[in-house]
């Protein structure tokens, strides 16, 4: 066999991030006060995020400069890998060329600290002493807890309770880096505690954490919030990624036909796809398709509204134009906890609702099949959110077998699923439920989004 | 700061293994008959190893050629990246130049894959159906089941009791990749079972789980037994590991001092030293110290004698000349499994007896001091047997600094610590054992070493 992956050196480390947002004709409106439902200016979310990300967030240039010293500390474990999936092809018998960016290279094992350090490095320049957080699976929670000890910042993290107890691992990890985890909804913050009166037993979701953790960093002098998905600096931070991966693609002589990201707040999936989603904006590659995969438990895309709602549960953060099945829709307990957000980064639904790029959905087990026959040709076992992903890599490759057709497939192989192997146990032992979408949960959770005026 | 980390293209891969054995001037003596205690010949191995494999053992050529398809498997994740550790060595205020090569890349996790791939192809070339194996926490099974797959063969893996329930994601992590894991002692063994009518709650021990899968392996048709350690095989196997870092040493512009490596049977610390101890015996670099480290709860180099004993616990497999605490003592139940063997590779034993190499040994809170150092250092949460040599390294690099000097060590980071995480969380919580040895054990256990005639 030739080559199985590319390498680039670590002077090669991008530079610039890529602000897809300045090469959109139409990009997406601003976000709105959670409260007024006025758009909401720079000081509004002054409290909320240091106010480097929150200029970030509104910015038109093309490309930023990454400071030094987040480069220096992407390079313990970046440019990471760029694979050509070569046993994968073969064991699916597929004409199609199958090629992986592999973040799980870093030490929490995903993509997620690609922002988490830009954000500690701009929270230290500020002066904070700490972030809180949310975390569905944990892999944002660990990513945070490693980039803020290592700028000397505090770290704490609420942790949708699902995922705290199926992956005590990953509260460990977050533990060994310094951090300090809670399950959420908490009896540590009113939000928390307004949803336990209501529901004692409930699982938990995203949206609940992240309303805990925005109320945890306003009431907490030298806190502010940080987010691991969904916003445009968190974005524009993992487009490492895919610059990496052009370089890297260029090196393998190939251009992708397909580029496919599993997403939950969208972040690994735009970090891959929006360096090259840049040729079919300009004109230069109007036939790109960019595929991102969600989970049917949560299906934002495939089945939610395009509308105005609210980043969370409890109406304290942002309102964003969005798809979204609603801010109190509490999905089922699937193994991908990343993927249980009721809504979806506002630049990916914008791109959608253009039709410059497709979604689709997958329930778990067929997910996991994927997963299980890329382990045994690749040899590493994805987590949960990436089987997602390999899912739809899959049904590419069939079709394009099917078809005769040697079309190149790229996917972000966003992370290991080393702190998820019971997802993994239960699916072997045929013990993984698929849930069927309570449709009367979403007209519900549909029925509660703001009235904004057109 | 400037470079962190030297990475080699694919191609630089070695293309053959180094043994050292062939630059020895007292290589270790042959292995002994397990019954007749008679020097055993390669017939006598025939049933237990592949024969390649039994060729490789007594080999006495310096370069022995990789084939191209083992390659082709280790190009999955190797060439390893070596790390500069930068920001440890800040952390630690020392003059010292940390080096490490990082071996966590591999899909499993650990170094272990270098021999269970070249082991797989050797076996599939012979026309077997599959290995029987033991394991303690799991990483070396992982390592097989892999790589079985990989070309086509079974995999039965005997796991030491006491990590089979301390480590279930390994054994979930064997079984995504095809393999079948039962706990050791199992019933189904006549040495399994024999050790359960005396001892039904025994915590297993690698030399019973040994015994186990020999048994296994010589009592069913198309298997054999495959090794993890401690033989020269796989020894040779792991030099890949040392001979990239010899070439990543000289594009850092350093050569090491003092190079360390953690030793259950001792593969990882021989695959990092033994290519560069080779210049220590051929006189060109007299000063270079490779330090050996082992768990204080199975101390063979440090308490054990220098003797004839059996591998594994129930006298079937060969009889080498090693340092050992007794085929027959049962470790105390420290979480780095993979060092709970009583004996250890007879070619390093050699070297030590010849004063070429120096061992010595940890409890293991002063390693998870030292790891929980180094992974909010430089991220890597490095597996429980790893944290011994980064608590040699620890205590090497504060003795440079009390004599303010600048010397180069060298590493091996043979692995990842995602599975052994609850480790981590006892040794957070402050809820972790340091065994004393119970010196009549050992006692007990060394009178029954075998009457080998001088």
């Amino acid at each position: 066999m030739s080559q199985f992956k590319y390498m680039l050196e670590e002077n090669e480390l991008p530079t610039h991030w890529y602000n897809l947002i300045a090469d959109m004709k139409n990009p997406p409106p601003p976000y709105l006060h959670p409260a007024t439902l006025e758009v909401m200016g720079p000081d509004d979310l002054a409290p909320v995020f240091p106010q480097a990300l929150i200029m970030q967030e509104a910015s038109r240039e093309r490309y930023i400069e990454i400071p030094d010293q987040v480069r220096d500390v992407l390079k313990m474990w970046r440019p990471s890998p760029l694979y050509r999936a070569r046993r994968w092809e073969k064991a699916l018998d597929t004409p199609a060329k199958i090629y992986y960016k592999w973040e799980g290279v870093s030490p929490p094992g995903s993509h997620k600290p690609n922002t988490a350090v830009a954000q500690c490095y701009y929270a230290k320049e500020e002066g904070l002493d700490g972030f809180a957080t949310e975390t569905g699976a944990g892999q944002w929670g660990s990513a945070l807890c490693l980039a803020a000890g290592l700028f000397g910042l505090q770290c704490k993290v609420f942790m949708v309770t699902i995922s705290y107890h199926q992956k005590p691992y990953r509260r460990i990890a977050m533990e060994t880096w310094g951090g300090t985890v809670v399950p959420s909804p908490s009896t540590e913050t009113k939000a928390g505690r307004d949803i336990l009166a209501v529901d004692p037993d409930t699982t938990g979701s995203l949206g609940i954490a992240i309303s805990e953790a925005i109320e945890y960093a306003v009431t907490h002098d030298g806190f502010k919030y940080s987010l691991g998905s969904v916003v445009n600096f968190v974005l524009l931070h993992q487009t490492v990624v895919g610059l990496e991966a052009r370089k890297q693609m260029e090196m393998a002589g190939d251009y992708p036909d397909i580029i496919i990201g599993c997403a939950g707040g969208g972040s690994n999936a735009a970090g891959l796809i929006y360096p090259f989603l840049k040729d079919r904006l300009d004109g230069s590659r109007p036939d790109l398709r960019a595929i991102f995969v969600e989970s049917t438990a949560c299906p934002s895309m495939t089945r939610g509204v395009y509308a105005y709602d609210w980043g969370d549960t409890a109406k304290t953060g942002p309102v964003a134009k969005m798809h979204t099945v609603g801010h109190g829709f509490i999905p089922a307990p699937v193994h991908a906890g990343g993927l249980r957000y009721h809504g979806m980064a506002p630049s990916i639904c914008a791109l959608l609702d253009q039709g410059e790029a497709e979604a689709r959905s997958y329930h778990q087990n067929v997910c996991f099949d994927a997963a299980v026959s890329f382990a045994r040709a690749e040899g590493t076992i994805v987590a949960p959110e990436t089987a997602h992903a390999v899912r739809a890599v899959y049904d590419e490759a069939l079709a394009c077998k099917e078809a005769g057709e040697s079309k190149v497939i790229l996917f972000n192989n966003s992370g290991h699923g080393h702190f998820d192997l019971a997802a993994y146990d239960a699916y072997l032992r045929k013990d993984l439920p698929d849930y069927v979408l309570e449709e009367e949960k979403v007209q519900r959770a549909l029925k509660e989004l703001p009235q904004v005026p057109a």
